[in-house]
C-alpha cells in the first residue's frame, strides 16, 4: 500500500487525502514532523515538506499539486479535472486560488499564527496576521459566494479538484473556529454539501491534541 | 492569434512564453501594469495577475503553472511534461521548486526589492532582503549542480519544463548580475545550453528602459 506522509491541519495534505479518498486509492498515513528535517525523509521530498505520496515500486511523488495531477493520470476515474480544456484550466486556476492567494493571505495569518507557532514555540502570534486573516478570509467568502450563486461547485456544473481544494483550507480555519459563516448563507451552504461527502468523514474525525475544534466542526448540519 | 498578457523580468511569464516559442504557438503579446488594476484585465482574470493567456474563441488562461499544463494538452508536440508517471511527477516536483521556492527565496529578494520596489516607488530597497537573496542562491546553484552532475537535465535525460522554469527565474536574477556564475561552472555550463536555444532569443533580447543588463547577459559564450 502507498504510504502518503502528512501533517494535522495542512489544507495541502488535506487536499490530497480527499483526492484519494473521492477516487478510492488507499494509502497508509504517516504524519512526518517536518521541523526535525529527517535526513531519510529529506532524501523522499528535498524541500522538507508534505505531502509526500511514496508508492511500492519506489516513486516518490512529492508536493500536493504534483501529486494531484499524479493522481489524475494514474486514476482517471472519477476524474477531478474533467471537461474541455477551458473548463479544465478554469479548475486548476481555482486551485491556484486557494493553494497560493487563500493559502497567503487566509491560511499563513490564521494557522501559522494561531497554531504552528504556538505549537513549535515560536513566540507569541502577531495580532496584525490575524487581523489581517480575518479581514482577507471575508473576500474570499465573497468569491465563494460569487461563484456558487452561479455554479452548481466552484469550477463549474460537477465537483471538482477546486472544490476540495477551497474546503481543504477552509476546514483548517474552521477547525480554529475562524469562519465567519453566519454572513456568507450560499458559501455555507456549498461547505455543508461537500463536508457530508464519504470522503471528508475522517478528516473531521481528526483532532490535534490539546486543542479541540469548536462544537460545529464535525457537524454536518451546523 | 491568442493574446499573451504579461510583464517584463517576470519569471513567470518568461516560462510560459519559454513554452510557446518550444511549442511553436504564436501569440501577440501585450504588457499589462499590473498595478494599475484595470478593471476589464480583473475580469479575465480576478487575481489580477499575469501571465494570462487569452485565445481568439474567448477562452481564458489565468496563472503560468495552469497555462503550460493547457498547452501541453492542446499542442502536446514536442512535450515539455513527458516520460512515465515518476517521470512527471519529477519535472512538476522541479517546476514547483523553482516556482514557489527559488521565486520565495531568491527572485522575490531580489527582483522584488532592487527592481520592482524601485519601479514602482515603493521606497528603500531591504538590504537585509537582498542579503538573504544572495544567500539563497548560493543553496539554488549548488542543487542545480546536484542535480546536473546526475542527469543530462534537470528532471532526466530530455530538456523539460524544469529546465524552462530553473531559466525563467534565472535568466531575471542575472538581468541584475546576481548571479554568482564563478562558483557554479556546471550550473552555467547547463544555463549556456539552455540560453542558446531558438526560444531563448527574443527574452535576451528585450531590456527594461533604463535598467540595461550586464554585458555577459545576452552572451551566448558568458
Amino acid at each position: 500500500m502507498p504510504t502518503l506522509y502528512q501533517m494535522w491541519l495542512s489544507p495541502f495534505c488535506r487536499k490530497v487525502r480527499l483526492a484519494l479518498k473521492e477516487k478510492g486509492v488507499e494509502v497508509e498515513m504517516v504524519t512526518e514532523s517536518v521541523w526535525e528535517r529527517r535526513p531519510w525523509f529529506l532524501g523522499l521530498n528535498p524541500a522538507g515538506e508534505v505531502p509526500v505520496l511514496h508508492e511500492d515500486d519506489g516513486t516518490v511523488v512529492a508536493g500536493s499539486g504534483v501529486i494531484c495531477e499524479y493522481l489524475e493520470e494514474n486514476t482517471p476515474s472519477p476524474s477531478l479535472i474533467n471537461g474541455s480544456p477551458a473548463q479544465k484550466a478554469e479548475i486548476r486556476r481555482l486551485v491556484d486560488w486557494f493553494d497560493r492567494k487563500f493559502n497567503v493571505e487566509v491560511t499563513e495569518n490564521l494557522i501559522g499564527e494561531k497554531v504552528l507557532k504556538r505549537f513549535l514555540g515560536l513566540g507569541t502570534p502577531s495580532s496584525e496576521a490575524i487581523r489581517a486573516g480575518k479581514t482577507n478570509i471575508k473576500h474570499h467568502m465573497e468569491y465563494i459566494t460569487y461563484l456558487i450563486e452561479r455554479r452548481s461547485w466552484l469550477a463549474g456544473e460537477h465537483m471538482s479538484l477546486a472544490d476540495l481544494s477551497a474546503a481543504a483550507h477552509i476546514s483548517c480555519i474552521d477547525y480554529i473556529d475562524d469562519v465567519p459563516w453566519g454572513d456568507y448563507p450560499e458559501a455555507k451552504n456549498w461547505y455543508a454539501r461537500i463536508k457530508s461527502r464519504p470522503s471528508f468523514r475522517s478528516l473531521l474525525a481528526e483532532t490535534v491534541p490539546a486543542m479541540p475544534p469548536p462544537k460545529h466542526y464535525a457537524d454536518l448540519d451546523f
